[in-house]
C-alpha cells in the first residue's frame, strides 16, 4: 500500500495514516554493526559518534555494512508572502538569482557538494508565486501545500544511500520562527534571529510579523499539518515531503539548518518517531536552531557557526558520516590484527 | 639561519631561540583571503568558520587562495615507564601491536587518512625503549629529548599544505595530565581522566602517578623544556618539534587530541604566539582536553566524544578545511553571479 505512494498524499490525512504506521528501521542490522565495532582494533567508544552514526546508518539503510555510494542533496527553494512586512535584508529577487546561481554552479552548495561526493538537486518551487503573508492570510491553501509536499517527495532518488535536505528562501527563517513559536513555548522572543542579517530594525520588524502570524493562525495550533500549510512555506512543506519519501525508501537524513529542521516539526507532533532516521548537520548561528535541536532532542554533529542554509551544513556533515563508514568497513578487529584487548 | 635546521635543535637553547624569532605568518595573504569572501555570493560570515578557517589557512601557508594538496598526518608512538604503575587499561605491548597495525593498514587512522586524502607517516620512537618512570625520575634525558624533538622534526615534509599530529603510547594520557598539572592549576584531580577506558581503582592510581610525578620534578618547573623532557614522552617531544618545523615551513597544523596537544603547552610558555599556526581538530571526551583547550584559548572544530588518538581527530578535521577552501575557491562573486546585495 505504502509502495503506490503516489495516491497517498493527495489528503493531509494520507499524511497522517503515513505516520500511523511508519517503517521502523532495522534492528538487527543496528545490533550487528554495534557488534562490529565492539571487534574493531580500538577501544570501546573511543571512536564516539562515530561509532553511533555507523550504527545508525546501519539501521535506516537496513544493512550491517552501510554505504554512501549515492548521496543526494536536494535543496528546495521557495517565495514568501511575508518578506513584504521587511524581515529580510535582501530583496526577494535573491531567491530566483540563487537558484541561478546554484545551476551555474556559484553558490556554496554546489562546491560543498562536490566536495562531499554527493549529487545536487535543486528545485525551485513557483518562485514567482509567493505564498501568502502568514500576518495576515494563510502561507498555503491545503492543495498548495499538498503539491508542495508531493513535490519533496518524488525529489528523492528511491536508491539514494543518503539523503541531506536544505532550502533557499528570503524571508523564510520568520516563516521557520512563526512555526517553532507555534509548536513551542516562547513565542517571538525566543525564536526570531537575525536570519541573513537583518539589523535591530528589521529583527523588530521579524519578531512583530511572527507575532501577528501567531494571532492570526491561533485556531488551526491543533492541526499540526494545518499548521504548516497556514505558517510555513513551500520549500518547508517540500523538505517534509522529502523526508517522508526517505523514510519509505530507507534513506537516512541529514537535516540541515533552521529552517529545514523548522519544517519537520510538524512529523514529529503526528508521530514522535517520525524523525528517527534524520541527525542533525549542525546547529547554526541563527539562535533559534539550537533551541529547536534542544526540543526535538536532536544533538547536532557540527558548530561551525554556519547561517547559509542551501544545505551548506548538511553537506559539510556528509564527511563526517564518510569518516564513520570508513573506520567501520576498513578497521580490523582485534582478532585479525594480532593486538590484545583490555588487561582486566 | 633557520634554513639550516639541522643545527638548530642541539641544545634547548637552540629551540628557545627559534621560539624567539618566530615566522608570524603572512598577513597580506590573509587580509586578501578575508576581502574574497565578503565578495562571494552569501551574507557576509554566514559561513562561519568556514570563513576563518579560509583566512587562517591563508595566513599560514602564505597565499590569499591555500590548498591542500598535500596533507601529511603524523602518528608518533612510544612507550612509557610509567606504564608499570598501572595507569592504562592495556598491556604496553598494545603500542607495538598498534604500530603493526597501522603499518597493515588496519586502523583508524588508515581509514581516516585515506578518506582525508592524507599521506600517513608513522613513526614508532624507540619503543623497546621506554621512558623512566615519571613518578620517580625524569621521562627523558636532554639528549633524549632532544633527539625525539629532532625526530619529529625530520618527519614533515616541507612541501607540505597541512601537517596533523598525532599519537600512540600506552600510558601516555598520564604523562599529559602530568604535564599540564605542571602548568597550569588544578592539580591531577582535573586532568586526569579515564583514558582508553580505565575503572575506578586505575583512575585512581593514574591521580596518584600524576601527583608522584608532580612531587618528584617540582623544582624544574619554571623552565617548560626541562618540564617537557621530565614528565613527557618521546612521541609528545617528537610532535613538539614537528609542530616547530611547520611553523619554519609556513604549513598549517591540526592538533589531534589531550596527548598531542599537551605536547606543544611547553612551546606556549616560551612565546604565547607559538600555537598561532595550529587549529585544535576536535575536544575530546577525555575531560582534561576540554580545560587544555579552555587555557590555550582554542575552540575545537569537532566534538564528537572521539578518544582514540593516534591523529584520528585531526583525520576527521580535514574534511572541514577541504569544505572551507571548496567554498573559498570555487564560489562566484555577487558581481559573477549577478546576485543583488544587502537592501539597506
Amino acid at each position: 500500500m505504502l509502495s503506490d505512494w503516489r495516491m497517498q498524499f493527495r489528503s493531509l490525512d494520507a499524511i497522517r495514516a503515513f505516520c500511523r504506521e511508519l517503517p521502523g528501521g532495522d534492528a538487527q542490522a543496528e545490533a550487528a554493526a554495534v557488534a562490529r565495532q565492539q571487534s574493531l582494533t580500538k577501544p570501546p567508544g573511543s571512536l564516539g559518534r562515530l561509532e553511533q552514526l555507523a550504527a545508525w546508518l546501519a539501521r535506516w539503510q537496513g544493512w550491517a555494512l552501510p554505504r554512501l555510494d549515492r548521496v543526494t542533496i536536494a535543496v528546495f527553494a521557495a517565495n514568501h508572502g511575508v518578506a513584504v512586512r521587511g524581515v529580510s535584508a535582501y530583496p526577494q529577487a535573491v531567491t530566483a538569482q540563487m537558484v541561478a546561481n546554484f545551476s551555474t554552479g556559484g553558490a556554496a552548495i554546489n562546491q560543498l557538494a562536490k566536495a562531499a561526493g554527493a549529487e545536487l538537486a535543486v528545485v525551485p518551487l513557483d518562485l514567482d508565486r509567493p505564498t501568502g503573508d502568514i500576518t495576515v492570510e494563510p502561507a498555503m491553501t491545503e492543495d498548495e501545500f499538498l503539491d508542495a509536499v508531493d513535490r519533496g517527495w518524488r525529489t528523492v532518488p528511491p536508491n539514494s544511500d543518503l539523503l541531506a535536505v536544505g532550502e533557499m528562501g528570503i524571508a523564510n527563517t520568520t516563516v521557520a520562527a512563526a512555526l517553532c513559536a507555534a509548536f513551542f513555548d516562547g513565542g517571538a522572543a525566543r525564536w526570531v534571529g537575525r536570519g541573513t542579517g537583518v539589523d535591530d530594525t528589521g529583527l523588530a520588524r521579524k519578531r512583530e510579523a511572527v507575532e501577528a502570524a501567531l494571532r492570526c493562525h491561533q485556531k488551526v495550533f491543533g492541526d499540526p499539518l494545518a499548521v504548516a500549510a497556514a505558517l510555513g512555506g513551500r520549500e518547508l512543506a517540500a523538505i517534509l515531503g522529502a523526508v517522508l519519501a526517505a523514510r519509505l525508501h530507507s534513506i537516512p537524513v541529514l537535516l540541515d539548518g533552521f529552517v529545514a529542521t523548522a519544517a519537520v516539526v510538524p512529523l514529529v507532533r503526528l508521530d514522535r518517531r517520525a524523525l528517527d532516521h534524520c541527525s542533525a548537520a549542525h546547529v547554526s548561528a541563527e539562535h533559534g536552531h539550537r533551541h529547536l535541536l534542544r526540543e526535538l532532542g536532536l544533538d547536532p554533529l557540527l558548530d561551525l557557526g554556519m547561517r547559509l542554509g542551501e544545505a551548506s551544513g548538511a553537506a559539510t556533515a556528509v564527511q563526517i558520516l564518510r569518516a564513520a563508514l570508513a573506520c567501520h568497513a576498513g578497521m580490523a578487529t582485534f582478532a585479525e590484527a594480532g593486538v590484545a584487548g583490555k588487561s582486566e
